[in-house]
C-alpha cells in the first residue's frame, strides 16, 4: 500500500450510544453514508471525539467493523488504536488491521507520564505490528507527553509511520515539525489549529470532530487549499471558527454528540463522567450551526 | 460492616507479570504472605502502584481472587477500582465486591478535563453500586481533576464513602479537608505527603507502595503514631524518606518492582510504555533500601 | 553576629500605603508597637504580603527604616530584598544593611524563566554583598523557578546564608531539605505550609502575614511548640487554619490589610492592579477572626 | 495621530548595556541607524527583549530619548511600558510620551496573580494618562494572565487602545481574537507566532528580536505579505523559522544580543540573573544565522 494516499477531510467519527452504552449501528451506519455523500474523503473512527479512551474492546471493534462496512471501500478509514500499555496497543492494532481498515492513528493515554524513550518505543513497536500506514497523534493538553522533534525523527525511520496528527495548537511547533521533517511526515491538521494554515504548511487533510456537523464546509475549505486560494480558505474558515471554539469551551464530543442530535443523528450523550452539554452549550452549538449554514 | 475498621498500613501491592504480560500467581502470593507475617494491617491491590491503570480486568480481577485467597481473612482487602468510565468503574466494582473484598478505592483516570459535577456523579454512583466501604482516591499531579471541599462534603454524605487517599502532596490541603470533614472522612496517608503528619491530623493509616519495601518499618511507624510518640515517629520518618524521594524521581511501581526483585521476590517488570528503572535508579533503590536495613 | 539568634514568629508587615501610594509612617509605626506588645520576636517588612515587589526604593527604604526604629532594638528586623536583577538587589541589600537590619531575606521575582545556575548566582552575589544573616526565600506557585537541593547545597556554604523561608506548601519538599542540610540550614514556616508541622521538622519559626492579625495566636503556637507540646500545637493550628485558607483563596496583601483595618490600624489597600479584597472576601475575613478572637 | 499608521517591521531592540549594566549610548544609535538603514519601519524599545523588566527607570528614560532621537522622525517609535503598579506605569507612560515617542507598548509583569478586572482596570488607566496609541501586550507563558476576549472587547472601547501583540503562540487564540475584535484592534506578531499567518489573518506587523538580527530578511517578508504572495512569504519565512527556535530554546535577550555582537554591534551581554548563552547555544545561533545569510 503506497504511504501517500490519505488526504482531505476525515470526519472523527462519535460513536454512537445509547442510554446503556451499547452501540447505535444503524444510526452509524447511516451517519457514514450521510458523510459520504456530503463529500468527505475518509473516516477515523475512535478518535478523541470517537470516544475511543471510554469505549471497551468489543464496542470498539464493532465500531470499526460498522464503519469499514459502510463505508464499502469508497473512502479510507483509518481507525483509532488508545490504549495505555504497549501490549494492548499492538494487540488491538492487530485485530483494527484485520477488519479491514487503511490505516491507524495511535493514541497514547498516560497514567504515570513517560519519556522520550517510552513514548518512541510504544509507536514504534505498535507500527512494527501492522503493515498499513500509522497516523501518529499527540495532544500535549490532555496527555503529560509530546512528541520532541528527535523522537519524530526516529519514529520517522519506520516505513509505515507516515503521518502525524498534532492536537496540540501551538503552530510554532508544527512549523518546526514542518521545517525539520516535511519530507518524511505529513501532517493532518486537528481542530486545535487553524486548518488552514496547517495545510498551507503542506498539511494533507483535516481529522478532527467538526467535520461530522459541517461535511461540505470542510471539503469546501480543503478544496479551496488544494486550488492554493488562501484567501477564499482562510475568509471561509472564518467563518466556521466559532464552532472550534464552542468546542474548546464545552466538551469536545459532547459538542458533536449535540449538534448531531440536532441535525437528526440520534447519536445520544457521551460516556459518563465524560461532561455532557448543557442548555447554555446547546444553544450555542445551535446558534453557531444555524449561522453556517448546517442546520 | 462497620465504617470505621480499616486503619494502618496497607500496602499497595503491586502486580507480579512475567515478560508477556501474565499474572505470576505464586509470586503474589508468597508477597501477601510475606507482608502479612511482616505485620502489615490490610492490602490494597490495584493502586497506582498495582498498575491498575493499565491491566484489563481478567488479570485485575484474578489479582484479587488471589490477594483475597491469600490473606484468608487474616486482614482486610481494599482492592482498586480503576476505570474511565463510571459504567465501566461501577461493573468492576460489583465484581470486585463478589470477590470477597473488604472495600474498594476508587481512581479516577481521565482523557478529557471533568468537572466537580462529573468527578461527584462518578464515585456517588461507584459508591452506591456496591456496599463495602469506599476510600475516595486523587491524585492531582497525574489526573486533571482534584476533590473540592464542597464536592467532600457531598460525596461524604453517602452512608458507604468514609475514607479518602489523598496524593497530591500538599499538606495545607489535608488540613482543610481535617478541619472540614474530619468527623465524616477518614485519611489514609499518600508517599506523596509525610506520613507521620498525616497520623498527627487524624489519619488512619498509610496506604503506598513503599510499604511493600519496608513493612516492618512502616508498620513500626504507625505503632509510635499510635503512642502518639510522635517525635520518635518522626525520627524514623526521615531514616525512611529517601525512598519517597526515590519513588518520586524515579517511577513508582519501576521503584517498587525493583526493590522487590532485590528482596527476591520475581515481580518482573511495570508493563510497558511504563518507565522501567534503569541502572542509576537501581543503584539508588539498592543503597537506600540497605540503608534502610531492608536489603 | 551569630548565625543562629533568629526564631519564633516574624509577621510578615504589611506597607501601610494612602491612597496616592505613599507611607503612611505612623501607622506603620504604631502596628509594630503593637505587635512587639502582643509577643512577636521580629519582623519581616518588605515580604510578599509587604509588597516588596511593588514599592520602589525609597519607599521601601523609608519602610525599612521606620521598622528598625520602632522595633528600637528590642526585636530584630529582617527586611526584605526584591529585586529582578542581581545588580539591583545586591545595591538594595547593601543599603538595607546600612539602615541597621539584623539580616536580609532575598526575594527573586522573575520575568524570563531563570535556571539552577542564575539562580545560585544571584543569592550568592547579594549574601556576599552583605555581612549580616540571609534569609533565601522561595514560592514556586508565583515564580518560574524553586531551589533544588544540589543548589541549597551550593548557597549553604556561604557563611551568612543560614535560613530558608519556603513558601511551596510542599511538605514532602521540607522533608527532603530537612534531610539533606538541616545541619546547615534552618527553616522559616510560610503560611502555605502548616507551621506546627515545620517546627516539628526543626522549623524555628514562622514568618508569614497572618502572624500581623493573630500575633498573640502565632505566639502561643510558637511556645506550644518548642514546649514540643504537639497535639495541642496542632489543636491550636486547626482553629487558625481557616485564616490560611481565606489567605490562598483570597489575595494575600488584601486580606491581611482588610483584617488590620478591621482591628483599627488604617493600612489602606494593596496597590493596584493587585487584588483588592471584595465584600464577600472581607466578610469572610471578619468571621474568621471573630471565630478566632482576634477582633 | 491618527491610530492606523504603525505597520511593518518593529524591532524589539536590544538595550545595550556595559558591564556595570550601563547604557551604551552610541551602540544603540548606531544599531538605530543601521536598522532604519536596513528598512525596518519603526521600533520598540523595552519591549521583553529589551529587557523592559530588569532595567531602572533613569536607563529607560534614556534609552527611549536616545531611540526617538537616532530615529529623528524618519521611522514612529513605541516604547515599552513595564511596570508591576498602575501608578508606576502611569507615571512611565506620561514620561514616556513626553520623550516624543509615537507610541507605547504595556506590559504588565505580575508577582501575585491578577483576575480580568484587574488587567482591564490597569491597561484603561495607562491608556487613559496618555494621548498617543496604545499596544496591549500578552505573554501569559511567562505572566500570570492572559487577555480573555471579553476583556479585550472592553479595552478596545479606550479610543487611544488600537493594537496588540500576542505573544501566546496560540494561532487559535489569536484566530478568535479577530474574528471577534478585527475592526477595533490591529494585531502585531509575535515571535512565538508564524508572522506570514498573523499577516494573513489581517496582522498590521511584526514586532519581536528577531527583526534586529535580521531586518532585510523581515522586510522582505513583510512585503510578500503586503503583495499577498502568502506561498513566497512561507517559503521565506520557513528559511528564518530556525532563529525562532533557537530563541525559545535558549534564553531570547541573550540570543538577540549575542547575535548582534557577532555582527559587529558591542551590545554586551542581558543583565543577571538572566541566562547568558553559552559556547552550545553561540554556536547554534551563528550556524543560523550564517545559512540564513545575516552573517
Amino acid at each position: 500500500m503506497g504511504k501517500e494516499h490519505f488526504a482531505g477531510i476525515f470526519p472523527y467519527l462519535v460513536t454512537p450510544l445509547d442510554d446503556e452504552g451499547r452501540l447505535k449501528e444503524e444510526v452509524l451506519a447511516g451517519l457514514v453514508d450521510h458523510l459520504i455523500r456530503k463529500g468527505v474523503h475518509g473516516f477515523t473512527p475512535l478518535g478523541s471525539t470517537g470516544e475511543g479512551a471510554y469505549l471497551d474492546w468489543p464496542t470498539k471493534k464493532r465500531a470499526v467493523e460498522l464503519v469499514v462496512e459502510a463505508a464499502g471501500g469508497r473512502v479510507p478509514v483509518i481507525a483509532g488504536v488508545n490504549n495505555l500499555t504497549t501490549v494492548g496497543a499492538v494487540r488491538e492494532a492487530v485485530e483494527t488491521e484485520r477488519l479491514g481498515v487503511d490505516g491507524i492513528l495511535v493514541v497514547l493515554p498516560t497514567y504515570f507520564p513517560v519519556s522520550d524513550r517510552q513514548v518512541i518505543s510504544h509507536f514504534r513497536t505498535v507500527a512494527r505490528a501492522v503493515s498499513c500506514p500509522v497516523v501518529l497523534y499527540t495532544n500535549p493538553t490532555f496527555a503529560m507527553w509530546d512528541f520532541t522533534i528527535p523522537a519524530l525523527k526516529q519514529l520517522a525511520e519506520e516505513p509505515n509511520i507516515c503521518y502525524l496528527k498534532d492536537a496540540s495548537g501551538n503552530i510554532g511547533k508544527l512549523m518546526s515539525i514542518v521545517t525539520a521533517l516535511s519530507d518524511r511526515i505529513k501532517i493532518f491538521s486537528a481542530s486545535a489549529h487553524v486548518p488552514t494554515f496547517v495545510f498551507m504548511l503542506g498539511g494533507v487533510g483535516w481529522m478532527a470532530g467538526p467535520a461530522c456537523l459541517i461535511p461540505e464546509q470542510s471539503v469546501a475549505l480543503y478544496e479551496l487549499a488544494r486550488q492554493k486560494k488562501w484567501e477564499e480558505a482562510l475568509e471561509l474558515q472564518k467563518t466556521l471558527w466559532p464552532l472550534n471554539v464552542a468546542f474548546q469551551k464545552y466538551s469536545l464530543a459532547a459538542c458533536v454528540k449535540a449538534g448531531l442530535e440536532m441535525q437528526g443523528f440520534p447519536v445520544g450523550s457521551p460516556l459518563p463522567p465524560q461532561k455532557q452539554l448543557d442548555g447554555e452549550g446547546r444553544e450555542a452549538v445551535r446558534k453557531i450551526l444555524r449561522n453556517i449554514g448546517a442546520l
